[in-house]
């Protein structure tokens, strides 16, 4: 078993993105966390429901977890509080050397201003948990890869495409699970078999979604061999 | 045994660049084939020289690869006719056909107009060797997998940093048998050290070579344990 | 008459970029507001002089703004305090909900870090407007087009450049209302003249002011008709 | 009736990329010729088949632009020489002038050398067919707009998507023309769904393509109602 | 004699990225003062340290600007407090107008976000304290020249490379006072020498340091001899 | 008494983007050469005008060269047979070997493919010609400087700006030499006048001039006075 940890901005960005390469590990009997801090406060259509918000995708998160079967840890901030802050920035080192993860996977800088935030403090945070410093946040730990999961905006370099042909329907449940904050405008079920499909078809499979590995730490090659 | 091929503008760019890791592949058994195109014949010092120099390149060049103990193909142009034309572009995907790599490695867009339009037409000619077309020039053949070598202009980002501790010494003489072309003024000993050293240090080791592996097709990923 | 919303983090932002354009819009009937942040507090010359700023700053702004007849709606924040916040991403959100432009107008990435930051939550405020959240601040609203204006550090891209030859020298009395905190060393006047006359050349026309207009969102071209 | 030119590197090319836009604007009256330059000479499956290859390919893209009810004006050259020279150049702006289109359409900078070639050209052509000079050439023209379509690498940046639904099975008709050349193992029905599909999700209509409108020239705007 | 002003994150980054220069300055009987933010309270190994590591990093930084003979000022700010904020800009701006150095030395844009916000904030602070206003950080002043210093991830361009051979030992003994913090695994003896001799090597001398001009605000040539 | 050098695609570039800076260097007794390679043989208006236009460019070049006082070495090739070839890369090199100058100026990347393949030959040739090879060429030879002059698309960055207020004039005049390439339609007078004066007021000048200076090879600063 080996572990998997998402830095995410708010729980849905994970299911949408890498849902499928969740369920994958998740079926694959390894233990896959998603740590994150939006509260969904935003989500509201009518003056003076960001209580009823809240409430909502909270229970909204759970059921999406519960069909991925992943564990979800959130700091439950509001939407727009999620900032390259310094209680943040330890949080993530906080949460990369609690959880030991194998591999960490963390948005892109694209998108809006709260996501490419969090691409940076994730990627910071990925470098300063190893170091021998800060322990107050946990012992140095250092995953072995890193990737970047695809938001909107896309990815500078798509590096690895992973199929999910097996898993795409439990991913489109998760992803439902969050039909109220898509909006009804939104053709959740058909846009996601278009996008996943779309992938797919880069590789020869029925469905799939993109990743970007990072190389800020380069890979250090001791034997030849591993460049085959 | 498996097949590497590298595609150089020059015999001598592939030994300066890379000769640890030829040298690595060599002595792990693997074949390596570099298939190259300048004849040097710009490397003389007296007017009236470029008979000479040609002379004196090739019997350099074949001295370097026999230390190497990697197989050299050359077409022997002229320095400055290393362009991008049908001939060199047919000739590149001639060579991947031929040769059948498992890996291949390439130049990288940086350096004087020849190595970047080496970088160009290589990085083409890898793709375009693998339909099935163009049945002249061979099979359709698809290495798994393309790297760039760094040559002095850096590459756009390290991917993978190769260890040449125990074949240094090896490559500082293949590249010592270039010491005509690199001038009197260059203490070619010396900088070799300092340069691969400083790339070694990057990853904890004496020596190492720097490379960018291409993801101008994506790593298809049919089982996620390959992301570990 | 439609409605022209401009994002600026300080009122003379927007005067000095698109005073023309401004002007134009205003004598053709539209409506036109700029929705600013900064309280021009650090415009000072002598130590105790920031409350006396204050006290200028917006009485040249008013002036300035009578002079284009444009709306202008300042938070009159201190300058060094115009930053990536909650709070200010709000505002934005709920200037755009408020005044329904049809059309944006906001800094680019260029300039010192206020103004860059004002460039990104404008434009996310732009995106999240029209969603069906956050309804404290409004009801959704989705201008139809939105562009960035051009300040000291240039466009990565012009893609508009807009003649006010007509407008010229209102825009010119409107930037002199400022003139003391552009400072007496600067020949406003002349240096006005001399850029928007350079602009105005690439059209052949005397004055003209350029602007970038944002992709993010792609042209739907339902009409094919839509591309000549 | 409006006139339509696209540069393209091969006859195929403008087909599998903008095969549905040029269905639109022939159905609404317009006419639009496609000034292309390769012969498929290099689609050939077995040795000494280069003739055939060219023989095939012209059956085909005649058959396939006769569905496109579009003119083909092909110089039939070799598929690799089609480069930055000073023949095709003078080629690309004697079409500009003898065709006087309204809108032209050409390859971005992506893909393989000689696509990101023809799009240097193409871009320049542009430029030079309106000036008063190689009159040899034809009478000056200029072109009031002009787009990139989007090939395998996509486009530094969408800015227009048109709507192709009511034209896709006609496109795809015409693509299927060139199935030989697209290869028996690529699934090309399938696959250019998939690919409009995700295009056209973007807008919220069935089957799209995406283009970027070049601002190299940007937009002279004389009257400001133009930018709404 | 002339004044250098380093701003940097924190006291031991200045140290290790151009300490060889502070003393090529100092020893050429120069004034250096490193303005600096960071207290080093990270730097602890064992939870409950972050008091005792506060402590030993000003002891540590104490000694090592004794040993490069250059002025610290530092401001002793949590480590992860160093961001864009309204203070830190004040303070950037008050500490050049009041050191009035001849030329100024900060960090580029690379590594983690804070060293970037430093890049920002350090550049914008050397526009605005020339400016005729903010009086209560001091009267204006222009620094003639601002260079970046180069850190772990590298300069966009190095247009500068110093030679440090005479100094290198002392900055050596510098850089060792935070051995500490730089930890136990790193070696830093052989690291420095082999980094410094690889950017020496550049310029044919034993050890340099490369810095990055910034022509933010371009060389006024008022006599074109300057060119030479 | 120095030495200056200008690669240019054609004659009139040169005079166009720097001949104030031309004729400063010349009025301070310096020697200018221009080393470049097209005949203007496209500048023509009605058909088969080739001759006549090579004739009259000719003609208009020697007027304006000697209205510069500068020498003029022109190959006199085809104006689109401009190329990145084998015989210009030799003609540039052989030219620096041959004036050898104190500061070489050429194209940057900007504008159309041949003045974008002539910043790329010109900048390799700066490389080049230092080098212990290609004897036939002339002794080699290492210019100290090297600046890009600006063309219509402007720099990646200015570094310098140059005072051309007493020279203006004459600059003036040796374009208007070139009037009848520049077209009827198009205000040289004007135009050039507010080109400059719009650079110039970016240093507090009449009338200046734009350039890059190439840090391809880094400032060596052996005396860490050099950077004050």
């Amino acid at each position: 078993m080996k572990k998997v940890l998402v830095l995410a901005a708010h729980p849905d960005d994970a299911v949408s993105t890498m849902g499928g390469t969740i369920r994958n590990f998740v079926k694959a009997g390894h233990q896959v966390t998603v740590f994150a801090f939006g509260n969904g406060d935003e989500d509201y259509r009518e003056p003076g429901g960001r209580e009823e918000a809240i409430r909502r995708y909270k229970a909204n998160a759970l059921k999406s977890y519960s069909i991925l079967e992943a564990t979800l840890d959130c700091l439950w901030l509001p939407d727009f509080e999620v900032f390259q802050t310094r209680e943040l920035y330890q949080a993530c080192i906080g949460a990369i050397r609690k959880y030991q993860p194998d591999i960490v996977f963390a948005h892109y800088w694209g998108e809006y201003f709260q996501h490419t935030g969090m691409a940076t403090i994730s990627r910071d945070a990925w470098n300063q948990a190893q170091w021998a410093c800060s322990a107050d946040l946990g012992k140095p730990w250092a995953p072995a890869k890193y990737y970047h999961f695809c938001g909107r905006d896309g990815l500078g370099q798509t590096t690895h495409v992973v199929d999910i042909t097996d898993s795409f329907e439990e991913k489109l449940e998760a992803v439902k699970a969050f039909s109220f904050e898509f909006g009804e405008a939104y053709e959740l079920d058909n846009s996601l078999r278009i996008e996943n499909a779309y992938v797919g078809n880069k590789i020869g499979v029925k469905y799939a979604e993109a990743f970007q590995r990072s190389f800020y730490f380069p890979e250090k090659v001791l034997d030849s061999e591993a460049l085959f």
